[in-house]
């Protein structure tokens, strides 16, 4: 894979997580980290984030391994972003027990014009401002996809739905899209949100999978059913990276190509939550990623046949 | 429509409803009522059920103007079983504030011989000890249908479980599956009812659709995007109605059949949600309904294309 045809700003971190099903202490994780990972399988990936002088060579040696471009990982004095969290029996919801920013806090992505020519662009969860100050360096991209959180929602709702106006396409997750459109029920969120200027919205809703809604288009995709959960840390990411990853590998933004893109990001977000850290993202092969997709396929398809002669 | 292969044992009933888009006062109810007139539009119907001296004519005549039998509709000395409830703004779940079982109470369902011999039979939300003496009436019916709630789950598990692995499919709202397997996730608790012996099982999901699942097959569909809500009552029997409707007009049982019923089931519970009482289900056109059907069609459809060369 020699071409680098996916952006992702965002975090990289050491995360430490405690779900029912165990826990890990200072993994490597980040949005950064799940989506590159998880879109590496389709596409080459360049990040741009920044660490801290304590961050291990070893997990700059997994990302090499995977072809992922660390041009724009920038090392600057100070400790990398750490997030500590546990999730509930429930899940779906992490509890976050502790935010050290260290050298994110300062963090302003600078683009280099390897990075401000790439055609497709993952604007992982960080504020929304920052968001907007990478679009602005942004050459001219195929397709733009963003990401929030309820922080910034509650923070600086006008801010993200500006984001949202500027991107093709923005992921949020149930709750997220809940407390920015106000409505309940998804779709109407979703409508609310394009009444609103965005594009096109895309709605993670955990094991009922995700929808997506554009003026035109209204489709969706369940979720693969779970094989084994272990920490759910890093799903949308993941999703993310399968979404921008295929139509970056089919090279079209298309009806046809959004909607298995939208299935090969459900496969990764799957894949990503089997193990603690992005460990799943890494080892899986690509007859795994096939299968599930073509499990997804499985679980929608009919032949639509005539109710009434 | 001539042939009556249709057989639904459950409620005729008269409903006081309130949600937040309006209020109905002793307006038809009932779950065989809701499946029928739902069903109606597929297939020929026959009713058991039981109603008081009090039951209004013209509510007998608009079943009969739907073709659906009314010959097993027994009228018993006393009141029609009433139900009075109202739904909160997240709606899904209802507040139940009166029920009088009346006549219903000391209902047992006796077959007549034509509908011992129906092909197809809905099971709907009663007692399953009546459910059982029902099926133990039947002569050999090619596809069983059950309903369930949450209040004989909470006094009846056996029995519930018993009718179960009676039937042939299990139909269960996501609260009733996680209530009767233990289990949260819905593909699990699916699972986990199959282990105990059910043969297949649909879990309703409200806006995220319904899950169909046997030991061989697990596919799903998503619900129609909502138009108009204003009362979610009968929405479960409206989509067993489409799902059982369809089956029984297309003559198959197959995985094929199953897919395209679930869908069936979709839209028609779709239709059930837009008024009070079954009223859109009785003016629903053919070409409403199709149109239903092939929009979740458009939702999940994709052309699988091969993700790595």
């Amino acid at each position: 894979m020699s071409r680098h045809d996916i952006l992702v700003v965002g975090s990289v971190a050491l995360d430490s997580v405690r779900t029912p099903f165990g826990e890990a202490k200072d993994v490597l994780g980040g949005s950064a980290s799940y989506f590159s990972f998880s879109a590496s399988h389709f596409s080459g990936v360049r990040i741009v984030a920044v660490v801290g002088e304590d961050f291990p060579v070893e997990h700059r040696q997994r990302f090499e391994a995977r072809g992922i471009d660390l041009s724009g990982l920038e090392t600057t004095a100070g400790k990398t972003f750490r997030w500590r969290g546990e999730y509930d029996i429930e899940l779906g919801h992490a509890h976050t027990l502790e935010t050290q920013l260290n050298v994110f806090s300062t963090f302003h992505p600078k683009l280099a014009a390897e990075h401000r020519t790439c055609p497709f662009v993952f604007l992982a969860n960080i504020d929304p401002e920052l968001q907007l100050e990478v679009l602005s360096q942004m050459a001219s991209p195929r397709l733009v996809v963003s990401d929030t959180m309820n922080y910034w929602i509650a923070r600086k709702p006008d801010r993200v739905i500006e984001v949202l106006r500027r991107v093709d396409v923005a992921l949020l997750n149930e709750e997220e899209a809940r407390a920015l459109s106000g409505e309940v029920q998804l779709v109407r969120a979703a409508g609310s949100l394009i009444e609103q200027g965005a594009r096109a919205v895309i709605v993670k809703k955990g094991e009922h999978g995700a929808l997506f809604r554009s003026r035109d288009e209204l489709f969706v995709t369940p979720a693969v059913p779970l094989s084994g959960l272990s920490d759910p840390t890093g799903a949308g990411d993941s999703f993310a990276g399968g979404f921008l990853g295929w139509l970056a590998r089919c090279g079209r933004t298309d009806g046809g190509a959004l909607r298995q893109a939208l299935a090969c990001g459900a496969a990764m977000a799957s894949l990503a939550i089997e193990a603690f850290s992005p460990e799943r993202l890494v080892t899986a092969s690509r007859s795994e990623i096939s299968e599930r997709v073509s499990m997804l396929h499985r679980m929608v398809h009919f032949q639509l046949e005539t109710l009434f002669d």
